[in-house]
Formats: C-alpha cells, structure tokens, sequence
C-alpha cells in the first residue's frame, strides 16, 4: 500500500517554479466557484506519518487559496463539553457548510488507529470502528460532501532523517517533542495499523491517497492537483442528486394487515384509574431522574405519531414529573438556513444532551422516513437510506450511554377527525387546525405505510419503538411514562 | 426593598382556584401570539434567597404554558470551553431567539453577588460589576429583549422554617445541602448586598420584581400575572424599532479636515525593502505565536477598510506566518437567520476564540456603524448606540486576556477607481467587481464621515484603531505585521 510512496517522488525546481502559478490561480478560482455554487462541502482529511509533512502542506494550500473560505481543525484532547458526548460530536461540530472548505487533522482516524498501535484495542474493535467509519463517511458523500483522505508517509529511513532534521534547525526545534520519537520507536507498528485502516476504508466514494511525504514541492503539486481537478469535476456535474437507487423496490403491503392497524386502540383508562397512575409514575420518574447514577447517562426521547395524536399533552405529563433545570424540549419544524448547509442528521447532532441531561424531542430525525418522504423532500434513494443511517446515528449514541426512548402516538383518522372538528372550535389559538394539516390528513394511507416502514426498518434492540394506542389520552400518558420509567430502571442497573 | 415581601403576602386556595385557569389559558395564548410573531426574545432572570420557590416556580410556569417553546438554563460551574473564555460568553450562549422565553437561573448576577456576600471582591468591583450588567441589559433591551428580573425573597424565619421542613419532608430531603445551610448562615450578609445589587441595578428598561417566596400560590399568580400583562402590552406595541434619540444631533465636519484625508496616502516601500521586512516581521510574529505565554492570552484582529483596500492580502501575509491549526478566519457577511434572531453581537460572541487562539474578523461588528449606517439597514437610533455597545463589548473580552488589534485600511478614491479597474480586467472570478461595489463607492463621502465617526468614539486605549495608508500595498502590510508584533509584544510582556 505505500510502495509507491517511498520510491522517493521528487518536483524539481524549475518544474515546480512552472507549475505552481497555475495551480494557484486555478485553485483559487476553484474556491470561489464552489463558494459561489453554495453546493457541497469539501472536506479533506489529514492524517500520516509524523514528520511527513502535513502541517507544511496545509499551510501552503492556505496560502494558495483563500485561507477566509477554509476551515482548519486539529483536534487535541476533547474538552468536557465534548467529552460528556458520543465520541463523532466532535466532529460534527467541525464540519464546514456546503460551499466551504474544512481540513480535518487527525479526525476520526486518529484515536481508533493510535489506541490499536498501543496495543489498547483488540483487532475486532478497530475493525467494528473502521466500519463505523465508512458508514459515516458514506453518508457524508450520499448528503453530498466531496471527501479527500490524504495519507502522508514516509519510510522509516526518511522518517529518522527528518526528524533530525527538524532538531538541528533552531527555527523548528519546538516542533518535535518527546512524544515523536516515542512514535517513531514505533513505526512498525504504527504503519502496519494504518495499512490495515487504510485497506479497510479506502472505498469508492471516499478513497485514500497516499502521497509520499519526503519531497515538499512533490507533496504540495500532488495535494493541489488533485484537489483542483476533482473539485472542478464535481462542480461540473449537473445535479447534486443522489444516484438511482440499486435496491429491490420497497414491498407495499400484500394483505391489509399492518403493524397500525393491528393495534387495539380501543384501550381505554378511566379519569379516576389515571390521576392515581399518573401520580405514581410521575413520582417515580422524578426518583429516577434525582438518581445518583443518572449523572452517568442522558436520555433522549422521541415523539412521533399524526397530527393531533397528543405528542405535546404526552410531554407535559412528563416535564411535570421533572426539573426544568434538567430538560431540553426540542420542537423539530423546518430546518434553519446553517441546518440545511449541513448534512440531515447534523441538526439533531448538535442538540445531544450532556451526562445528566435530558432532551425531548417533539418530531425528530424521523421526518426524513416520514413527511420527507411523503411530501417528496428528498428523493426516493436519500430515505431509502436514511434507515441504515438512523439506525448507525442511535447505535453510535447508545454506545456513548445515551437512553433511547422512542414512541409512536398512533390514533385512528376517524379520531384524528374528532380532535380537529374539537379544536376548531377552541378558544386556543395554539390548537388551530392547519391547511397543512386537512392535507396531511387526505395522505393518511401513505403516512401509515411510511410509519410500519420505519418500525420495521429501525426499531432496534438498542432503541425500540413503542407503539402507544393514542385514541384514549389516558391511557396513551400512562404507558408512556411506565415505559419510561422502565426503560430509565433497566438502564440506571446497567451502570451499576 | 425587601419590606413589601416579608408581610407574607397570601392568596387562599379559593381565589386560586378562581385565578388559574384563566391565567393559565391567558399565559398559553400569550406565548403562542409571541412565537407566532417572532418578534423578540422573553428573558426571565430568577434569583433570590434559597428556599424561596425558584424552582418551584419555574416548573409551575413550565406546566402552564408550553415547555416546548421554553428554554430553561441553570448555570453551575462553567466548563472548560466557557472559562477559556469571557464570563459572560456562556450567558450569550444561552439568549433565548426571537419568539421564544429564556429562563436563566442564578445568570449574570449569581457570580457578583455570590463574591461580595462572601468577602471575596470590594464593593468597587462588585459597582464594577453592576454597571456592566446594567449596560448589557440596557442594550439587550434596546436589541427588542423583554426582560423580566424577579427576585424571590423570604426573611431570615421563613428561610429558616422552610428550610426545615424540606429536609424533614423525605421526598424533599434531597434538596437541602450543606451549602444551603451555610448560605443560611450568611443570610444577613446576603441580603446587604443583594439589596445593595437590586438598588444599583434595578432599571427603568428592566427593574426588578421581589417576590413574596412564602406562600407557593401568591408567588405563582404573581409571577404569572406579570409575564401575561407584560407580554400582551408589548405585543400590542405597533412597532419594535428603537425610540427616538435625545442625544444632540451628531456632528457633521466643519472644516474639511478629517482623520483620513490628513493621511499622508504617498507612503511607500520599495519591493526589496519590503521582500526583506516582509520576512522579518513574518519570523518575528511567528516567533511569537509560539510564545509559551501566547496560551494564557487569545488574538482577535480586525479588518475594516473600503472595497479593493487589500484586506485579503494583508489576512494572507498573517496567515503565512501562522499555522492553520491555531487560527480562524470570519469573513463577515449577510448574518444568517439564527444570528438575525439575536441581537446583533451575537454573532461575533459565538466566534471568539478560546485561549492559545487567533481569530482573524474579515469586516466585523464595525459593519453596524459603517455598512449599516450608511445603507439604512438599522436606525440611527441603533447606531448611535452602538458604539458604547461595542467598547463594552471590547472590554469585556480585552478584561479577559483577549488582545484586539483593530485595522482600517485608507485607500484614496482615485486608487480605488484604478483597481477596479485593474479587476474588471483580471482573470480571477474573486476578484470581479459587483454592481454593488459601484453602488457604495458613490457614496464614498459618507462613508468617510462614518469611518471618522467609528474612530473617533472606538478607539480606546484597550483597543486603539490603527489607520494603515494602504494606497501602497507593500507599505500597507508591514505596518500591519508590525502593529501586530508590538501589540502582541506588550501583550505577553504584560503576562510575565
């Protein structure tokens, strides 16, 4: 895999002093036009052998461009906002908006490959990492990010030699610590981790490149190039859309039985049955979340259900039984003008709770599986997606020790006609019923098969659906907050 | 200030009964009308003596109206990405957007407070204190805020009494600490300078409201009553612009002397003079980004300067210097819909740069009383009042170890008309000039008048402006290396 990087590439001068003008005033314009076109974002990551350049050729390339319209991260020792949430947060965080550039140094790369050349992961934990990996990285460039993966290297001979060189000159001796020649003790080891990632994660949509690091001119003309002619390619292309999709047509339902349709909503609970459920389980949810473990966890619970299902009444049962000091209620509507620059999930991304907290989530991620596809938002192949995707996104925070509660509200459309003629006759104006929502109503068939879709499709062992018959409101209260607190129960003996 | 509260006002469970559901269905419609209008932000500050029924109260306001559109932030030790920054950067964090509430408890007055009663600041610091809050209010209000500040008090008995039966109660054992007692302790200290704080910082815009904490239901009617009346009043406003000034009208020149037409714009550097300055002054201030100290401190610089002045020349010429992974650069823009739903320093708060960082601003807060003035995109009102706003903010971040070097690039008519020229010549698509570029340029004289205004009122001796005859670009940019050197110089003297 880095044969050809160590066969000593070489620019020379002149080549170099003949090249590079163009280059520049090409990457430039470059820059502008994806700045321009506002289409995609380009992300490129940084990672190699120390000493191989990195940081030089980063520098150079904000020289070359338009340093105002880049963004550069290193990532060093997370902070405590970012170490009391899943590990990718990060990240997302670091992501540029569609029609900018952002350098990633170490990324996600660095921890799984350096914790496995210390000898700290087993081989099947960096490869159930690694293929965290390319299902992330896959959904960046299905949402439409251009992804480069730089890879520079060096043979262990070079390295030595560059090392020392750095040493000699006082201009860049504060440049290697102890900590460099502590890795470089480990070349060995170090490469044959990063041969292993780079196989493993070197894919179509998102390859690696590996550029030998020992010439700085070669370095520089390499990275340019490249980077100018695929951006320049990628912005040619007509349309940013997702490509057709190659999966066997999604099966509409054979028989009339469905996973809806099926439930029992007639289930009933009487006023005076409720007022004494409901105080024991919102006494016993507020135990739960005043646990001394709970600062060890943080919950996230999703609302779904039809319009009028009772989402907002189910939630207020339950911030009542909590300290407003302690939860976060997130009304999902349209996405905001910095929302709709990144990819879908990065919305939701950025309002995970810390340790000890709580958020709510009145509409959530879902929607892409839902109205998104209902109303033909996205297209066919981005929800199609979207499944696998939510499914990595709640694996990938559950793993991080985030309580996944997930209910649909599910009432009958003769019910949901009921709640609309009461509430068009409310003196509330917050309940007023919506053209939107007469519409919505007329697509009733198409959102039932989308929600058995999305149950099927993502209630998971880690983060199962709850289906709640909705058309009694007591009923549906009570089961939701028992589900809680049972949820909540199972987790807090999980950290004991 | 406290007399009225201790009488132990109450309201009985009749009239209680008889009140709330009025109330609570006036509350929702009121929020309602609010989010729907977008209009401005509801801020509601709740501090006051332990025991008093803040929490009690918050979550009672939380059940009546819609914790959904209700943000509620408890503020305990700040984190680490907060203290490597401006005290009040995690209150700014936290502003609830235009259409929603904030609750903020403890905010902005919990820190002053708490320090004095405990001995740690003189009363000069804490009035130090005080009058920098009472100016952030002052502008959050005239940015369309409605603040609402409630103190929750109870005497020395009650607290006592009430502290008492919490800890007997098991189900509210859990709520008294050992630090409540021992603030309990304090009590009379506390209330001094709590009497002390509300005097100093009570305000026409935004006065205090105590609060009677004896009795849970008159606090809640209370408390409720006036957010209803308050937000409904101001709802029914007709408009939100600022009032009129009662300033004296500002001045326009006399004579035709001003700061940028007594620049001597003939200065010059020869290209050899400027290719071996070019590298010195490079070295030095790489040198001393590098500086041990540098990490106790953050750099913010500043470009302003008409169109075609040479800030992207001059941000590249750092930039050379620097290592992309320890800056930043704001190209300041059209603000995006969530930074138009905050008041207009927002924006520029969320970027500061956290300890050991450089942020380069790329036009800036400046655009308020430069762009925006001269194109009516706010009133004169807003502008005339912004450049207190903006030496407040200056301070703020200079007192908390962020050096700002701030500078305008003069370049005379004629020369911009030559590079224009010289762009609409060029092959570079950045570099083409816009309708709007002509546009601005025939309203050079009063842009002239603006710059000279800005200067005049910002240019402070914690952040002084630096004019840079910029006609010669050569000269232009070593006068801003070196600026930059010798104020990063005395900087990391000054932390010796």
């Amino acid at each position: 895999m880095f044969e050809s990087a160590e066969l000593g590439h070489k620019v020379d001068k002149k080549t170099y002093a003949k090249t590079v003008p163009t280059l520049r005033a090409d990457l430039l314009d470059t820059q502008y036009d994806l700045m321009q076109s506002g289409r995609f974002p380009v992300i490129i990551l940084v990672n190699g052998v120390d000493g191989a350049g990195k940081g030089e050729t980063v520098n150079l390339l904000n020289e070359w461009m338009d340093p105002r319209f880049i963004e550069t991260h290193a990532f060093s020792d997370p902070t405590d906002e970012e170490r009391e949430r899943p590990p990718m947060w990060r990240f997302w965080r670091a992501l540029p908006p569609k029609g900018k550039i952002g350098i990633l140094f170490g990324n996600w790369y660095a921890d799984p490959i350096n914790r496995h050349a210390m000898g700290k992961t087993q081989l099947a934990e960096l490869d159930w990492h690694l293929a965290e990996i390319n299902r992330f990285e896959k959904m960046l460039v299905d949402e439409g990010a251009l992804i480069f993966k730089f890879w520079f290297h060096l043979s262990r001979d070079a390295q030595k030699k560059r090392l020392k060189a750095l040493e000699k000159d006082p201009k860049t001796r504060w440049r290697i610590t102890a900590d460099d020649w502590r890795a470089a003790k480990h070349y060995a080891a170090h490469v044959e981790v990063s041969q292993h990632t780079l196989r493993l994660t070197s894919q179509g949509y998102a390859p690696w490149t590996v550029v030998d690091g020992s010439d700085e001119r070669y370095r520089a003309v390499t990275v340019g190039t490249i980077l100018r002619d695929s951006i320049r390619k990628r912005l040619a292309w007509e349309s940013d859309a997702t490509r057709r999709i190659t999966a066997a047509p999604i099966l509409h339902p054979i028989d009339s039985g469905n996973l809806l349709n099926r439930l029992d909503l007639s289930r009933k609970l009487a006023r005076k049955a409720y007022v004494e459920e409901l105080e024991t389980w919102q006494g016993r949810l507020n135990l739960l979340s005043r646990h001394p473990r709970f600062s060890k966890l943080s919950l996230i619970v999703v609302f779904e259900g039809s319009d009028a299902a009772g989402k907002g009444g189910a939630i207020r049962r339950i911030t009542a039984s909590l300290d407003a000091r302690h939860y976060q209620i997130v009304p999902v509507a349209a996405p905001s003008e910095e929302e709709r620059a990144q990819p879908y999930l990065w919305r939701f991304w950025r309002r995970l709770p810390r340790l000890g907290g709580i958020t709510m989530f009145d509409r959530s991620w879902y929607g892409r599986v839902l109205v998104e596809r209902v109303e033909g938002y996205c297209s066919e192949a981005d929800w199609m997606r979207a499944y696998a995707e939510i499914n990595d996104f709640e694996e990938q925070i559950t793993v991080a020790g985030v309580v996944v509660v997930k209910f649909w509200l599910a009432i009958s459309r003769e019910e949901q006609l009921r709640r609309f003629k009461e509430r068009e006759a409310t003196r509330f104006k917050r309940f007023k019923i919506t053209d939107d929502d007469w519409r919505n109503r007329d697509k009733w068939p198409l959102y039932e098969e989308a929600v058995c879709h999305m149950v099927d499709r993502t209630s998971t062992e880690i983060a199962p659906w709850t289906l709640v018959e909705a058309n009694d409101k007591y009923y549906a209260r009570i089961k939701i907050l028992k589900t809680l607190c049972e949820r909540l129960e199972a987790a807090l003996r999980g950290k004991d």
